[in-house]
């Protein structure tokens, strides 16, 4: 496969909803398939380029500010981006959508008692203990995609179909094309 | 062609020296044997990611801090980046090399005189005017960098001479490979 046309796919969720996971597998199939592209995940975003940010709504603000503006800098020289974060509110991702082109929303669904259950990072158990504030479907609000590109299921579909449907998904929208390879 | 390393192009030198002129060449020439590459400049970066960021010394080093990630998170996932940045200190350009991987040091060494009398930006004018101050090259140092991997001499070869010798030592080095196509 070759890329037609560059895309950002944002990935928006709950903690632990399968959004790495998902964006990660992707990554390595678009990979296997022959196409590179630049997965920008929350947490190892936070370790370099945003460590200097805390966890206040402002540091918040400017890590996502800073996360659309490398999106856009890459999918505009051409490169696709997988970009999995939170995202929790709808002025966010309506910023993403403004700024970087070819804008594709990916809600990544799961409920938040299999969220919970998964709890892949120890948050939730943190939060319902009282030892952290501020989680996300929790004690902070995740503002549902009102009209996204995908809607993923991870518990009623697998992983593996979910990728067959993205990649689906861009091959007929021209952002991806077959190649003789 | 394509990329057998992913690797990181760093143009350090004086405002006007033909970094962003020389970086901008390159990427064309390579999207045209079929390799895309990232370019990250100083003053596109300036009016997205780091447009929070003014001139002070802690805004510039901030600036560069940025940069260094967004180079590490983009070569990391294995698309090549050229970074257009004057990048005067050598601290800065160390600390490129420690978090970059397969950093290439590319010192575009235009004399300071050539430099002025391009002045693409009129910055220099206005620094002689006394309007701006902390201009490299003429009230702030430029520290000429000690073992680059490249030195580019933009007076006596042209751009064509550079581009193509930087294109032969990214395949002699194994950061590209030719195809068939």
């Amino acid at each position: 496969m070759k890329v037609k046309n560059s895309f950002c796919m944002w990935f928006t969720g709950l903690p632990s909803s399968g959004k790495t996971t998902t964006a990660a597998a992707l990554r390595q199939r678009l990979y296997d398939e022959g196409v590179t592209v630049i997965h920008l995940d929350g947490d190892v975003v936070r370790k370099g380029l945003n460590s200097d940010l805390g966890l206040s709504e402002k540091d918040r603000e400017e890590n996502n500010r800073r996360i659309i503006h490398v999106s856009e800098i890459v999918v505009s020289g051409g490169v696709p981006v997988l970009s999995s974060f939170i995202s929790p509110f709808k002025k966010t991702r309506d910023f993403a959508k403004e700024i970087i082109p070819n804008y594709i929303e990916v809600y990544v669904s799961t409920p938040v008692e299999v969220c919970m259950e998964r709890d892949v990072k120890g948050l939730y158990a943190k939060a319902k203990k009282g030892e952290i504030t501020g989680m996300t479907g929790l004690d902070a609000p995740y503002e549902v995609p009102e009209s996204p590109e995908i809607v993923l299921e991870t518990t009623e579909h697998s992983l593996k179909d979910n990728i067959d449907s993205i990649v689906r998904y861009l091959t007929e929208n021209d952002y991806l094309e077959e190649t003789d390879r």
